[in-house]
């Protein structure tokens, strides 16, 4: 057996090991076909199965209804921060973000380049981003609200979607998608970089309600138009066929071994409350996003100083324990607690973090 | 050992055996990091290696001096077939294509979709793109001359590049791209989706010279303009991580394995030319494309009739000689003999071929 370490990545991140297993052991011949899940047809029955099994699985895992379509695009968030104002501003309607942290700065600067109204309603940027801002108005006539839903840099997360009036919510969920049930109905899209809870990078799973398709101009180029995905299920050209084949595995691995979206969040909920709990017990390490803002997905920390954070990750390093720096904008310490991070990998953090301390 | 065919697909295709194998050994712990290649971070060390080796190893391969930067962008050759005249069209300028084939349509259409000039100065559709065509003239104000350098679908290939009249040259190489040397000098961009002859899907390699970047306007979406390609090493968001890792794996095969470039091209002209002799010496097959405008890497022929072809098929695959159906465009049958096909895939090819002819 190889060697594996306790993977607290922010992304590319952990992904479930029976799922890696399962890639490595069918990798030569993949369901008996003498080919690679990399060497067959995008075309061919074979492939049409892993992809109709993985938007199936992502209708069921969400409970969603007909009128709500699942594609895969290329780009990552970032070339959504760019579509959704193309495809989803409407002529002369203002376009509503909140800004919670750096992916939320993105997605404003590229409506901005396009020209778009944009009314950033909320942010929480004089406090770095360490809360999520509750008071705010939405307008009544903008073509959708934004918001990011968990802030992988900051390590908010919000429990509770902002209300709307009435607004199409769009949301990044890059960093927290698939890790909780949540109503779909109040969102107009929903989109998430795979590289978090999904499967590898180099894809974006998209879900867009059938209204607002009806939205996207005619002429823009075929590749940045949601309907194009849609009207050709996500093969209009090669999809990344080794990503939405390792998606179609996580997710089965969602439905069949965890049991599903409830079960997942009251696993990660457990993880993330054991690890708060030795922070908020401590006296040296120390929360940095307010806590009723905070995230289950990445926790946020520091320590009294920054030697002793040096320290605290070089040890954590030299005990297998990897991924825990914080993001260079904020500093300090983040776990990162992803769907695949599993409760043995949490208790030899937590252990790991009351021996540090006790020995000061 | 798994069972593995001989596998003619045109893309996603086969890839060299050794990669696939490697790839299978590691994929638990890359390098003895305790990680999958799909579970670390783009920013870490152990993959800021892999990018710089395939960067560097397209230098080698290609020649390239230090005026020419080697990126990957996502969305296939279809993202590019947008971004090109984006970024490239120069304003009151005209754009010039030569039409041969589906790819070289879509490449235009996506140019007249954003309203430039387009001027289509040569095209073969009106023998269903069955020749390349050598006579035409450049505009010598074009911003630059578009054509595709193999056509997948019809199975033509230039041998010797268009006369550009010194206007800077832009080839969809997807389907030939590194299985021979060229001189890239006259070349302002170089393309090519990464599932035939460089990996899996979901990626493309996008080669531009220095001069180019300077046409990039301001103000465009970041994700579309090639600057932020260039300036960011390709790491502006989270690539492909696992699309550069084969990549690499399949550069460091044709480099250290094969022996560069030359080499694999006198391979190819073999493995292709043994399949032409068979078909040039039968009274049941027929090549489709003009013998002058044939192409080495996707070999089209058709058979006396289609019974004798769906039969021809079927028994190739019975025999476990897949992907040789040719494109619902063209119909007839399709070798297509990239890199990776051995010439023990050949050879095997052959044999089916006389043995199906002489039993009639």
């Amino acid at each position: 057996m190889e060697k594996r370490v306790h993977n607290f990545n922010p992304g590319p991140a952990a992904l479930p090991l029976p799922v890696l297993k399962e890639i490595k052991k069918d990798f030569l011949s993949f369901r008996g076909s003498g080919m690679s899940i990399t060497e067959i047809s995008h075309r061919s029955a074979l492939f049409d199965e892993v992809l109709n099994n993985a938007v199936n699985r992502t209708k069921r895992l969400l409970d969603l209804d007909d009128s709500y379509h699942v594609l895969f695009i290329q780009g990552g968030a970032s070339m959504q921060f760019c579509m959704i104002p193309m495809n989803l501003a409407l002529p002369d309607r203002p376009v509503n973000y909140i800004n919670t942290g750096t992916w939320s700065t993105k997605a404003i600067k590229e409506a901005q380049i396009q020209g778009k109204d944009v009314r950033v309603i909320a942010t929480s940027e004089e406090k770095d981003f360490s809360y999520l801002p509750y008071d705010y108005t939405v307008d009544k006539q903008a073509s959708y609200l934004h918001f990011t839903s968990n802030n992988t840099i900051k390590g908010t997360q919000w429990q509770q979607f902002p209300d709307r009036e009435g607004v199409p919510l769009i949301s990044d969920m890059s960093s927290d998608f698939m890790s909780r049930p949540f109503d779909v109905k109040p969102f107009g899209l929903i989109y998430a970089g795979a590289q978090k809870n999904l499967g590898p990078s180099g894809i974006a799973m998209v879900i867009i309600r059938e209204d607002m398709l009806e939205r996207v101009p005619d002429n823009m180029p075929t590749m940045l138009k949601y309907t194009t995905f849609k009207d050709n299920r996500s093969l209009f050209n090669t999809p990344p066929t080794f990503a939405i084949y390792v998606i179609d595995l996580v997710l089965k691995w969602l439905e069949e071994t965890i049991g599903g979206l409830k079960k997942m969040e009251s696993i990660n909920r457990e993880k993330a409350s054991l690890i708060y709990e030795v922070i908020d017990n401590s006296k040296i390490y120390q929360g940095i996003a307010e806590v009723k803002s905070r995230s289950m997905m990445n926790l946020t920390f520091r320590l009294r100083d920054e030697e002793l954070e040096g320290r605290f990750l070089a040890e954590a390093t030299e005990n297998g324990l990897i991924g825990l720096k914080g993001h260079r904008s904020v500093g300090g310490c983040r776990a990162s607690l992803y769907n695949a991070i599993t409760m043995e990998s949490v208790k030899s953090l937590i252990e790991f973090m009351r021996e540090f301390e006790e020995k000061l």
